[in-house]
């Protein structure tokens, strides 16, 4: 009876074996979602299925689409007359031959400056709502002006900008169709650059069309990288959802801590001291385009990240003098080494190309 | 008689079939170019075995080496004051992250005008002589100033130039120690930066290593590529030598003669209709890491490219109207169908990153 009984606990908590063949985990994985082998996910964390982009990307009450916002968004996005010296634009960061990424580890801004952050892909923008490696914009239309304003990226005052971007006569006309007026403004003009960068959703990916049952969309290999994602990867336990990603921080034990290139992240703007050195999670969604990855750019390549996932991510030790810091960061304890195999590895970066 | 006469002279022009075990293909490739299979290149072709780089980049006589020359040379490529709206740097378009390129199809330049060819990598500038796609500059010194001048890239004069850098006491005293002089003219600051540019040399890489007698830097896939590379792949024919690069112009079908984005190549400087759609071979040292690929960055991705290779690519077919037109491209004979099996484009993709 004990035996019985301990069986019964073991087999309970135990996470369902992975099935052995290529054939088995195709036909679980083009059925329902909520027929799937349940993640691996641990104890209190809220997730959710991941799944396909919905067909449009959500837009806010407070700022709904309409094409002709779109249009004036995408034009004033890659508009360098937004940029103190006229040479700089949205897209020189976040450049659509790039992932909306710029490719660098930290980007290049005003009089040729270095930031302190990679730059994030902007293609997933419509999800989420905190913008930012550390959530400092509350929502997307506060964060289309903060890069303007910056002395290290662009430089410049929004005013100014629409001062100089209403003397030209396309613009006013622009602005009269998405908006009604031709008094252009800071405002409206935050408005029509998220109307745009809303719109990128990604399309027409691999594991969306796969989802939707195309069965080739997807390989032997990606549908095994999915499974792991999902399974031994531990990948969900902070990318889930459609999106791939909780929109919490994390600490992955990246922060330089007492360091050069020491940052707080999420403490800069919170103050609470659990929140030193947690980043946002990013959207996994065009993950194979968007290198190089982390907040400060540290790893190249996809396979990089794997790996240091497959260890477990980094645990800096306090010093002696660090002992008694209460800002000391401490590392998430979702992390830890997942004895994924060669194989396996070649597998989740298969998979993590198909979003 | 006969048959035996015809076997013989098939025999005699069969090239060397590959040999068949991986184990042999290491043991030849290990040892002194001079034993390795003949490589398949067309009858005529000038060609030299590709084989590890010097430990030196080659530097002229005319502008030799000196490391306060190099220093200096550094911090002009990367001194966005070079430009007109003092934004844009050499380094804008040859970015050391991005293989030295910018990652892009065709790159920003002045007030984010769009150039029409792909930047090339500079990082293997030490060798050949002409530069640009199109060879318009007959030596690093003569190109470093090219794109200050340019009006789509920094838009800018290098007389107004070092009047500008003058200003920086810096400077005076860093050409004082490279040059011993602090009058700082145009050809100095080319001397300096083709000297930084010629030090850029791809160092350490896998193929270099194995050649070096370093085993285990290439997997059983990767010389498996080499032999492709040198035998079925046909890749010699142009891309020879330690450069891997023959130094010439060759027409891929890609001019789009009479269409939008036309590019007439090489024969805007040499006015010869042979040359018309042909352009530079670029070298594929550090190829892996400077995509996209081609004149006007068509391939975003090795594999594409190698793919067209294999499908003998492009053949633009002339109109009615082009028929007589002397100047219609003829697409280089040396390309052809090659035949390759998809694991042996997976082997030379391997092949070529280990470059």
């Amino acid at each position: 009876m004990l035996i019985e009984t301990l069986l019964f606990i073991c087999l309970k908590n135990m996470p369902n074996p992975m099935p052995q063949s290529p054939q088995s985990l195709r036909t679980m994985y083009l059925q329902d979602p909520s027929t799937w082998t349940k993640p691996w996910v641990d104890k209190g964390i809220i997730w959710e299925e991941i799944g396909a982009l919905p067909d449009t990307a959500p837009y806010p009450d407070s700022n709904p689409y309409s094409e002709s916002k779109f249009k004036l968004g995408e034009k004033l996005f890659n508009d360098p007359l937004l940029s103190k010296s006229g040479q700089i634009a949205c897209a020189s960061c976040h450049d659509k031959e790039l992932g909306f990424g710029d490719g660098r580890k930290v980007s290049y801004g005003h009089d040729r400056q270095l930031g302190e952050r990679n730059a994030p892909s902007v293609a997933m923008s419509a999800f989420g709502v905190e913008k930012f490696w550390d959530g400092r914009a509350q929502t997307l239309e506060e964060q289309a002006l903060m890069p303007i304003v910056d002395p290290k990226e662009m430089a410049y005052d929004p005013k100014k900008a629409a001062q100089r971007i209403a003397q030209i006569p396309a613009y006013k006309q622009a602005f009269k169709e998405a908006f009604g007026t031709e008094t252009i403004t800071p405002t409206l003009m935050a408005q029509a650059i998220a109307t745009y960068e809303r719109g990128l959703m990604p399309r027409n990916k691999q594991f969306d069309r796969f989802l939707k049952g195309s069965t080739k969309a997807m390989n032997d290999q990606e549908i095994q990288g999915l499974h792991l994602f999902r399974t031994k990867g531990r990948c969900m336990n902070c990318h889930n959802g459609v999106a791939f990603s909780d929109q919490s921080y994390h600490n992955l034990g990246l922060s330089f801590y007492g360091r050069k290139f020491e940052d707080l992240g999420r403490y800069n703007i919170s103050k609470d001291p659990q929140d030193v050195g947690r980043f946002k999670t990013p959207s996994l969604r065009g993950v194979g385009q968007s290198k190089p990855y982390m907040h400060n750019g540290l790893f190249p390549h996809l396979r990089g990240v794997i790996n240091s996932y497959n260890a477990g991510m980094f645990r800096p030790k306090p010093t002696n003098e660090q002992e008694t810091d209460p800002l000391f960061p401490t590392t998430d304890p979702l992390l830890r080494p997942l004895n994924l195999t060669e194989e396996e590895i070649r597998a989740l970066e298969a998979f993590l190309n198909t979003l």
